[in-house]
């Protein structure tokens, strides 16, 4: 299961304003909940029993929402948090040298003292939900176009201003649901120390590699935990869950609760063309060619296998994922559902909403069309750290000189913290992979726009993409965080009086980025915001308000059963065994088998459940969420989505999406075989 | 333009049976006519003029065409040949070495005992074209399925053994025109040694490089020189064009003869759904991992660089002119007139024909979705040159020993000698190039099918795409021409007892070859070569017979005009002239100034036209073809069309489709001034 993971190409602002829309209407155990929607009637009509408000609650205070882009939960009193090793993978590399390779090696600290800080990384816990949809409504009032997006998001700006004043430990976050529908305010405690405790090998936790990602039968120990500092210490968690090292059986009720990040459940038919026609085939062309850049720059030097591995893994990981969808959504008989549900919203809230929604998304999405391409290229940092960087700091330069309400909503005085953490912590970067990056966005860049488009002409000049980049990685001081700091500190003043070429280069487009900004605004945004609100109406119209919103990267709970499913005609089994790895051990990656397991053959115990599926809904984002008994006990993580799960972004289909976790069982052996860790063992148990 | 060329991806056989179908009614200036079927009538009506038979005639006998995928035109007495650049640069590339990089610094024989053999190479000159129509349907009979495909190719390769006895000099090719409304013997001179005479720079044939391909304005010198040699000598070819160093007149008529390879402007709607969705975008995803990977492991690498160019631009030529296919496909309007033409055809053939042929096709190709994925990655040589040729050879000793008329198409006696030659003639391979296209292609069919595909089971077993890759380019010996010849000359009893890895791989993939070529056969080719033969019915009955086959690789002539377009409300010329090359250079690839170009600025004729456009229809495989005037004497040599112009392997758009061509005066500026070659000079006036 993917991490949300920053994708510079077409993930443009669009693919993100058509998430927040509207799932249609809910099947057996679909739906990605909020904690203050859940169906329990429903629940309770399809399986006989449902968790009640303390279960819920209880359960909602321990599960951890990690701003790298996963999920995750407390499961001691101590502050120890269970995830994906995929989640942590980001980290052990940023903490690895040529020396001590925590990827490769796994990372075992022993006792607290010796867990590592992971740089940029925040976890953080819901402590309340309230709605403020009519606050934000009056804000916007009869606004349209681009100031009905000012005055929403500055709105926004102030209530999460005012709400979290504390700003170290709190975080405020007004998200906007079923597309505009609703907003709710959501309030986080937030742990900004965050450091790794215990991951196995990579070879253990990713075990046949991209070949068998989101594919099953599955042997991956994709676990891994993190503990959360407060003042240099472990923070105290009292609500935690309760660990569990116990087999999956089949038929069981399960229960994901994490973080889901976006589904476009609710994208309109002309939505979907667009995503069908140019987004998804546009950004797999692009995945791809990186991909095998990257693949041919690493090829066998052992340091840049090291360096490049996790950003190769995210490529592969996005365009697995995409390819899913496009497939998805070129499947006959899928996309007959999704019109069908479409008609059947339209026939059912006919003369019961205003004007034509579905025409006004039509006309935005063939409007947006027209300048994709550009925006996609332009307002980019081109897959470059540094460079990303170097844009942050300009545009953070100026922004802070507004005053709150006007800013870019990434600047804000309730997102800044994570922002200036996310630019100042200090991570490693790499100049060939820098390089390696801005060259390919260049050539890009030109190829899709053209030697003679003036966006071009006015980036590059009379370089070459080749020379440019090389240009300004080699010019650039941004991979010092002191240079960095000083540029946060110092303000405008600091950005226009640097000889950075990267500053230099954000400096100079900046004005037009801001420009292809508005026009994205103007022409999409707004009448999309306002389209889906009228289509909000529509479906409560059409089917009252038992259902639950597109996901926003918050948290939800799905609800669901350990089961297998049926394709061509063979029953795909629940589980995976241990023992199994080493059957499908071949000796070569991505089939080598982890040290641990090969030098613990005899000790491991071969039936224990490894991996397994379910019936749950998730998504990207739902990485690390934990996995539950009706108990409110943990017995999995999860950690990917079948084959068939890629669909889910548009619908859900409980014949065949499956959620694949690892089981908490296999984790025990990890922690008690392979990787010994008798401390957190004990942790675990509950004793000191 | 691109030249053909063959593609390891999805250009499966679904692809190539597809093209041989209908074109719709023509428009003006619309159509690839066959020489026995131009529309005089139809030329006079729009232009008040039309050649004559006996302009048809001479111009037919002077039109060539070559057989690695391009056209070309004899211009002097004694065999020389006017083609592309591009057509030329694997040839150049051949013949290259560290010490002499004949694509950098360009060929100038100077004299002709000086001209160097092009390995691979072969010109063909149509000599009769004869209708086989009624002969081929008789021997079909009733058939159906795999049966009726056998018969069809049975009697075809009795036609054109028993038609061209002399193998040495003639050739014949049945044609399937109208997707099998007609079959056409066409009969061939041709010259198996061909010669290259003249070549420019590179950087000055291909100045823009990618980015300005299928671009216009243009700065290219995309022309070159060959010679056909018959016993040794320049071949006698009284019948040739004559060459005319002028510039075109806006306005003025033109004619391009050559061979386009492949349109597939009578695909239906069902058919058309699975490029749009399936083929092209998988092609162009795998394209794009390929090109990534190809452009890092050339890197910096001096010899790499030279070794990789032409790949290299085969890659991206191909990406570029399927993407436009994809994005002309997912273009509303441009999709609508080819709906609307389909149901045009229905409606006026409705109750004139037998059946629901579009129902037949809708059938095949759903049936052909199941399995596409598997056919495109197993029936492959994977883009490996020593792998096809071992692939070729395996299959050549099997199919040698059965009679000639149960022999796969490729190795029936009128298309063996091409197939040895290809086999058998030297020409350089790759050891770096082989591993990586063989790595690439293992990875990436278990990627798709997955590890636990029997497929991939039985193709990989327990190694890895890499370790895979790297014991057969090692092990191999096949790179070597004398390997070849005794493997070729030994058949099956040397084969079987051969201990190459690549022989025994192909040997051992054989059989599962074989299965999915007939499983081919019998889903889609034999019921859409049934449905097909009945849209000519429809068509025949709705419009009548003047109308043009889709392309088929074989001689056809376009009428046009020299003229510009319009876009985004700007008039976009008709020419360029050779002094705005000057203006374009940057002093970085690929805009850096060819040498003879920059030490010729004081002499070169800047206001002569360099390249030009026209409304000519033409595609692939028309690189090369020479464009005349209405007196039939060349005025330049067609080697692109702009970015519109890749819609036209669906359909003709004559407010935008252009031809772009390099002109003769121009060439004759490289002739005189820049890479000087008298005796050229004074052959193309006529002047011995």
């Amino acid at each position: 299961m993917p991490k949300i993971r920053p994708l510079f190409f077409t993930l443009s602002a669009a693919t993100i304003a058509a998430a927040a829309a509207f799932a249609p209407a809910a099947s057996a155990e679909e739906g990605m909940w909020t904690f203050d929607g859940f169906p329990t009637a429903k629940v309770k009509a399809e399986h006989g029993w449902a968790p009640d408000q303390k279960w819920l609650d209880r359960t909602r205070a321990a599960a951890v929402r990690l701003a790298g882009g996963c999920s995750a939960s407390f499961v001691s009193p101590d502050g120890l948090i269970l995830t994906n090793h995929h989640c942590v993978i980001g980290c052990l590399q940023d903490l690895s040298s040529a020396d001590s390779d925590f990827v490769q090696n796994g990372f075992n600290a022993g006792d607290r003292l010796r867990e590592k800080q992971c740089p940029g990384q925040q976890a953080e816990v819901v402590t309340s939900i309230s709605d403020v949809t009519m606050d934000i409504k009056k804000a916007m009032g009869d606004a349209k176009g681009e100031a009905l997006v000012k005055a929403r998001d500055a709105r926004i700006s102030e209530i999460e201003a005012s709400e979290c004043p504390d700003r170290d430990k709190t975080r405020c976050q007004v998200v906007t649901l079923f597309g505009g529908g609703q907003y709710k305010l959501y309030q986080y405690r937030k742990y900004s120390d965050v450091r790794i405790a215990w991951a196995p090998e990579f070879n253990a936790a990713f075990f046949g590699g991209d070949p068998d990602n989101f594919n099953f039968p599955r042997y991956a120990m994709d676990g891994a935990f993190l503990r959360a500092y407060e003042g240099g210490k472990p923070a105290s968690t009292p609500v935690h869950l309760k660990w569990n090292p116990r087999a999956p059986v089949d038929g069981e009720m399960t229960f994901v609760v994490g973080n889901p990040g976006s589904t476009q459940r609710g994208m309109t038919a002309a939505q979907r063309a667009f995503q069908r026609e140019v987004a998804l085939p546009d950004r797999l062309i692009q995945l791809s060619e990186f991909r095998g850049r990257l693949i041919e720059a690493m090829g066998t030097d052992p340091a840049r296998l090291r360096e490049g591995k996790d950003t190769l893994f995210g490529y592969e990981n996005s365009f697995k994922a995409l390819y899913g969808r496009m497939q998805a959504l070129n499947n006959a008989s899928f996309a007959a559902k999704l019109d069908a549900s479409e008609a059947d919203l339209k026939a059912k809230s006919a003369g019961k909403i205003d004007g034509d929604p579905w025409a006004d998304i039509e006309q935005a999405v063939n409007a947006y069309r027209d300048f994709a391409k550009v925006e996609g290229q332009i307002d980019s940092s081109g897959g470059s750290a540094l460079y990303g960087y170097a844009r942050t700091l300009v545009r953070a330069a100026a922004e802070r000189e507004k005053p709150n309400n006007e800013r870019l909503p990434q600047y804000t005085e309730s997102r800044l913290p994570l922002t200036e953490k996310r630019v100042l912590d200090p991570v490693p970067t790499y100049a060939w992979l820098e390089e390696m990056s801005l060259r390919f966005w260049l050539s890009k860049t030109r190829e899709k726009l053209t030697t003679d488009h003036p966006d071009v002409q006015a980036l590059l000049g009379k370089e070459s993409p080749e020379g440019m980049a090389q240009r300004l990685v080699s010019g650039t001081k941004l991979a010092d965080p002191a240079v960095r700091k000083a540029l946060w500190d110092g303000g405008m003043e600091a950005i226009k009086a640097s000889d950075d070429p990267l500053i230099q280069l954000a400096l100079s487009q900046d004005a037009r980025s801001r420009a292809l900004r508005k026009q994205f605004e103007e022409v999409y945004e707004a009448p999309v915001t306002a389209a889906q609100a009228k289509l909000a109406d529509a479906r409560f119209a059409a089917y009252g308000d038992a259902n639950y919103p597109d996901a926003t990267f918050t948290l939800r709970i799905s609800y669901g059963t350990v089961k297998g499913w049926r394709e061509n005609g063979i029953d795909i089994p629940t589980r995976t065994v241990m023992g199994g790895t080493y059957d499908r051990a071949t000796g070569a990656e991505p089939y080598v088998l982890a040290k641990a397991f090969a030098e613990n053959e005899a000790k491991i115990n071969k039936n224990a459940t490894y991996d397994f599926v379910s019936t749950n809904d998730i998504i990207g984002g739902n990485s690390g969420s934990p996995v539950l008994d009706k108990e409110g006990t943990v017995i999995g993580a999860a950690f990917d989505g079948n084959i068939h799960s890629l669909g889910g972004n548009y619908g859900y289909d409980g014949e065949l999406n499956r959620t694949v976790s690892v089981s908490t069982e296999a984790i025990q052996q990890g922690l008690e075989v392979l990787y010994p860790a008798p401390a957190l063992v004990q942790e675990l148990k509950g004793k000191k």
